[in-house]
């Protein structure tokens, strides 16, 4: 595999004067295709072209990654004019990622580059012991593929490299859905991955984004510590992220719905190989239609919980999204028995903690019911925030008693 | 000790035809004094009278604790009409709360009644083992005080109840500040309390507030799992919350900073206790000129801990606050070696996540650092909210990479 260096002869690209030039220099990690100079050279760079940007007065400000034809125009690199964008470069973001990681962990499975907050703007990378799976979502990184797949194994001594790219970051870059192996030989099944006791199947090949959500890591051990001998339903429970860590948990049982068979297996598999398949059951079906049916078979849990798909992936979308989740928690409640709880979680950006909140708490009380807040829980610390886009972020978990 | 139940021939408060009944009857557990037809009958009820609330249409809403001068003049007690406010009544609530605790934790040290949250306004008890440290901050607990300690001493068997009756909160109900045994023997000394796997000293007679903040459990445990082998600085330590935790969770030293000797005494108590004192050190001082001299010594930690007390207490302090927060990052991030991480606490109810978390991110920028916020957290579950006060919600703590 070849690796490809940036030249030092970089195009340039330019701030027009009424950009947000100071947000920039503060580490603001983006420029909008409003806030730059769109010449014909710029507007004809190839999609992932590593540029200098300028300030309106000429002034270099770094090096970005330019897509012409996206709304985020260019995405900052480096804040070094200087910088080049090569093999020690990747690997120095890398190794800072990843003792992170090392001092938060101590089995090889999490989220090991989140984005722009981890300084690869665009690119997401779930490591899986000695394997990786890489989300190149931004054009620059698909450019630069090989030069970060050797960074990669370099750092981390991974010996499969996966890349995944499908999903709609792709779609916004005017990228290709391609999913295949770069390094080393494909799993030849699903990954055993440890977390919270528990033990999960991850279909690194053929699962959703990269096969497990490790964001909800410290969300399904605060569910886990409320289930012991507890009878618990996991909803939207794909393979099993909060029904499995209850069982590690302790509890007497554990029922995971979801509409996907193959998550449901994924997830039964998991069960099997935590030895705890009788306190396990699975149900397929739409998430509304269970919630419904268990009602009228009156069915009753100390620990309910309810992990929906993004319902609000936009703001377009956010209205319908918290009427969504307001449903989703009048369902759920009139299952949790008197003192029991309830575990409602969004991964809608639209949603913000407090309009989810305030959905959930109308859903519960239109049930007829009444709930403190014991916890409000977002995504765990692999998945770090730059302070400039925190508000943006897309996972929340409220925990009521009821 | 007498136990005194209430009549029920209880006197009526009837809400004004412009009150927000809706939002009481859907568990705002408040009436405002503007809210209430306030004649010379109300007026002239005793501080902590129960009476039945009626809307303005003479529907009955519930039983009330009157402080007639008080701004918040009613509590919502139960709303049930007919309920009486008794030690059955107090038995009921005490033994929900006490189920939440024991289902939460493994050792019976954490704050059993959080307030209106757990249907006791204004009444805050922290137990500790076989003690309980009882605040009644509300008028209506201090008269009911010897029917609540019965109740609390046959649910839960603690053998010594002290009386905490200080603080800003009785003030606004005009009460008196007094702290006594009421029932059991005065400990001898400070109790040892498990926590996190560090042991600390409370002094329940003599300490702030209940003498151990029981609220910062998980964000100490979130941070000792970034201690091992690390040089910790915990400023504002008070008895050693976050220092212990971090000494147990495998801290190469912790140095703790506060300005109250005896805090830092009991602090030295809990490093012994834990057979750590090898590895923990005090510095006496107030926090900002010694944060300053540390800057002046080149000192370096790995994790730097800043937990003060409430900047911002009251709205009009919000701003002044908000600054006291800003300049409190911006001495510490200094100190924080590359790599590492500052974990910053804010008790104030009127400066809110957002607001504080800027004040941080500004802070952290002034001092020529950049951060990534890897974990938001707020107070443990044995501090539950009511959905309708969430937003008040007053602790929170930002955990920043640098």
């Amino acid at each position: 595999m070849n690796t490809t260096d940036t030249s030092p002869e970089l195009p340039v690209v330019r701030l027009i004067p009424k950009a947000e030039a100071r947000a920039i220099r503060h580490g603001f990690p983006w420029v909008y295709a409003n806030e730059l100079v769109t010449d014909r050279r710029t507007r004809n760079l190839t999609p992932g072209t590593i540029a200098r940007l300028e300030d309106a007065n000429r002034t270099p400000m770094g090096i970005v990654a330019v897509t012409p034809a996206s709304k985020i125009i260019c995405r900052m690199l480096d804040q070094d004019p200087d910088a080049v964008i090569d093999q020690a470069w990747f690997a120095t973001r890398l190794t800072r990622a990843l003792a992170h990681r090392e001092r938060l962990y101590d089995a090889p499975f999490y989220r090991l580059v989140h984005a722009e907050s981890d300084g690869l703007p665009g690119v997401i990378i779930d490591r899986f012991g000695d394997v990786a799976v890489v989300q190149p979502n931004a054009a620059w990184a698909d450019v630069l593929i090989a030069t970060l797949v050797a960074a990669l194994q370099d750092v981390t001594g991974v010996t499969t490299v996966i890349m995944n790219g499908t999903g709609r970051a792709r779609t916004l870059e005017g990228l290709e859905e391609k999913t295949e192996v770069l390094v080393g030989d494909a799993p030849a099944g699903p990954i055993p991955v440890p977390m919270n006791g528990a033990t999960y199947m991850a279909d690194v090949m053929g699962g959703q984004k990269t096969g497990l959500f490790f964001d909800q890591r410290p969300n399904h051990a605060f569910a886990a510590g409320l289930a012991k001998d507890a009878r618990v339903l996991d909803v939207f429970s794909h393979v099993g992220g909060f029904g499995l860590a209850a069982l590690a948990g302790g509890a007497k049982s554990a029922l995971s719905v979801d509409g996907s068979a193959p998550a449901l297996e994924l997830a039964e598999q998991g069960a099997a190989a935590m030895g705890a398949s009788d306190r396990f059951e699975t149900r397929k079906g739409d998430a509304f239609d269970v919630l419904t049916a268990l009602a009228e078979e009156s069915a009753e849990f100390d620990v309910v919980i309810c992990d929906p798909p993004a319902f609000a992936p936009t703001r377009n979308a956010a209205e319908a999204g918290l009427r969504a989740y307001e449903r989703v928690a009048r369902l759920a409640a009139p299952l949790v028995a008197d003192g029991g709880y309830l575990v409602l979680c969004s991964c809608s950006h639209a949603a913000d903690i407090t309009k989810f909140r305030n959905s959930c708490s109308r859903g519960i009380g239109r049930a007829g019911r009444r709930g403190q807040i014991i916890y409000t829980g977002f995504a765990g610390p692999d998945h770090p925030q730059l302070p400039h886009l925190a508000e943006s972020g897309y996972l929340k978990v409220v925990v009521y008693r009821l």
